[in-house]
């Protein structure tokens, strides 16, 4: 997967709701922000796929390619986080 | 929502997977460490239904009132993450 791709993708389409920098612009999208890979790419593949319901999202993730999806996926898996201990 | 009486539950039926830290403990569970309160009840509340489906989280939520869900979300969501610029 080709993360740099992906952060053009995301970019163009994800980022209004969830951020070039993965973190949340409105209270129904989450965070994606060092979010496992293989999470997100099945989380796409199934909007895309209309298994995992989400108005906006359905229709987003039709346009998707596979190798969008793994990029976006690479792309957003790729953003380091860290926990603040309590 | 009480996130100390959510903090036991997860302490029981989330961390296996999720880490009381809310971060994954394996490539199928996502992170949860300060995901959106909203988002984390409303997939707690399709898994439940079954309207979100996933064969773990589909039996695990069965479990779950609606006091436990609120609390679960206050709970992870109040985890601080914090992006690490690249």
């Amino acid at each position: 997967a080709d993360a740099k791709a992906g952060r053009q993708k995301v970019a163009g389409v994800c980022q209004a709701c969830h951020g070039m920098d993965g973190l949340s612009k409105n209270p129904e999208a989450p965070n994606l922000a060092g979010q496992i890979e293989p999470y997100l790419a099945k989380a796409l593949t199934e909007y895309r796929g209309g298994e995992r319901k989400n108005e906006s999202m359905n229709i987003v993730a039709k346009e998707l390619t596979d190798a969008d999806i793994a990029n976006i996926a690479a792309y957003y898996a790729g953003i380091q986080i860290e926990v603040i201990p309590p």
